[in-house]
């Protein structure tokens, strides 16, 4: 199921509408099949790991991370019907899909046909890689990423306004990374005129991963960017399931505000800055009390000379 | 070596006007003594060492981090000549020590009396764990420490003052332990009269380890506290080789301008503040490539939720 997570992963970013799902197809203790959702959410997963199984998935084991999918659709088939069809012997499912159309009966459907269905199995570390998703179902909105590019001291630039650069090339393609990971990302009208950014992705082979781009603003929006009005306008964005903000802070610090950032991505530079201009603004925080017991690291990684350290939201279920 | 090293950490902040040196002396392959420069300076390490050792020092292996001193004191015997008479058979320098008084001639004196001699052994370790002494001697100053308390965005208080608590009990217990490490703790004026910081141990058994006070005024002292005008002015402090600056953001500022900070000491809490007091105001910084290249993370720890990140400043030798 490990495996059929990080299948999934590299569908962030790509999928949607459809979740990033991933899918591992074993017989007799070896991998036959392996898929994730395709670009616009076709194929499948499922669909695509029967592909290269072929044969082979007649008593196969299928791991697959979110329960496959019961509702007919005119974009393709059912996952459901598709592994029961191929003689699947058993189906190992990480999340049932909260998506009323399928929510158990996918699983129903299996198990109606005779075919072995186990559910749950890292069901958190699924959900956690499908987390736009999961929130567009429960929350009813994208998930959202801030991310900051700081010195030691939590500046993001000298009082100047010059930040080229506070972090080095490694951390810097590591953010270029994250943005294929994310289906649009986000500035505010401060940063567009300051900085003017491209917000693409500058790796080899991932150039036509570039995310749309949004702009926090209650003006007007310059050729190529969509306009967002306030952070609680991201639930009516169409196909945004992960949404990356970059800046500045005042979008940050709005963001937060509204308790809309469920990730901090903090890359840190072994530097010094002293008076300059601060990453966040005001979040509305009247007592240190409210600040504590938010965020919990979920990655400390060494970038180069800096440092990535990533903090997830903690929410009482 | 690495354990005499070990040793002299624990005459850190204690031992002045003395190096804080340690001494393990070994026979046959067992540890028969151990030692460390004593509150005031005295006794030095080896001569506690050799105490313990007593008849087994004959033959044995003295492993000393500093060069044994050969001037002589109305304080106490010359180490040099205490380890000739025991009988150790070899004795093994980390650094050469820079006073003039001893200089190699302590090496030389236990040579002409047929102990084996090396030198140089962990010389870089040894110098940092007596990193006080040794700027001391060679650019005629304290070393200094620059902790900081920050939440992830950099501040260290709420846009009104409040600061407690921004780290938890553990990163607060391992502050307190840093101090007893120190001869002299410094804060400036603001810091004095917003948080009339006590600035002492309070850590079980240590609170006599409580170090001198002092203010970095250009007016006058309360009772208790010693001041200093400006950072350079610590050059003239007598028996102070390790002063810790604990705040505000002004003093350390005006440290770091001076670059008179060594070391810096980062606890970081888990915890976003936007709007607030940063931790460090203006330090001349007119080029972001100016800042870089100058810090070296040295230690990384986690400390209850919080995190402490310790960075040596890179000085071209």
């Amino acid at each position: 199921m490990a495996a059929a997570i990080a299948l999934s992963r590299r569908g962030r970013g790509l999928s949607t509408p459809n979740p990033n799902v991933g899918c591992l197809i074993v017989h007799d203790g070896r991998v036959v099949g392996r898929g994730w959702t395709q670009k616009g959410g076709r194929p499948h997963a499922e669909a695509q790991a029967l592909d290269q199984a072929m044969e082979q998935a007649r008593g196969a084991t299928a791991y697959v991370t979110l329960e496959p999918c019961f509702h007919l659709s005119p974009r393709g088939p059912r996952c459901a019907d598709l592994l029961s069809r191929a003689g699947v012997a058993r189906v190992v499912i990480a999340l049932r899909d909260p998506d009323p159309r399928t929510n158990g009966q996918g699983a129903a459907w299996l198990r109606d046909r005779g075919v072995a269905v186990d559910m749950g199995l890292m069901a958190d570390e699924a959900a956690a890689a499908m987390a736009g998703f999961v929130l567009r179902q429960t929350l009813g909105r994208p998930h959202v990423t801030l991310k900051l590019g700081l010195s030691l001291d939590g500046r993001i630039a000298l009082a100047n306004g010059a930040s080229r650069w506070i972090t080095g090339p490694q951390a810097r393609a590591h953010a270029h990374l994250e943005r294929a990971r994310h289906d649009a990302i986000l500035v505010g009208g401060g940063t567009l005129r300051a900085d003017a950014p491209r917000l693409d992705v500058r790796l080899p082979g991932l150039a036509d991963r570039t995310p749309r781009r949004l702009l926090l603003t209650r003006g007007s929006t310059p050729d190529g960017w969509d306009r967002v009005g306030a952070p609680g306008a991201i639930a009516a964005l169409d196909r945004v399931d992960h949404l990356l903000v970059e800046g500045g802070a005042g979008a940050a610090a709005a963001f937060l505000h509204a308790d809309l950032v469920d990730r901090l991505l903090l890359y840190r530079a072994p530097i010094l800055i002293g008076d300059g201009l601060a990453g966040i603004g005001d979040i509305g925080l009247g007592d240190l009390a409210q600040a504590h017991g938010r965020w919990r690291l979920t990655d400390d990684r060494t970038l180069g000379v800096d440092r990535l350290e990533v903090y997830e939201r903690v929410r009482s279920a």
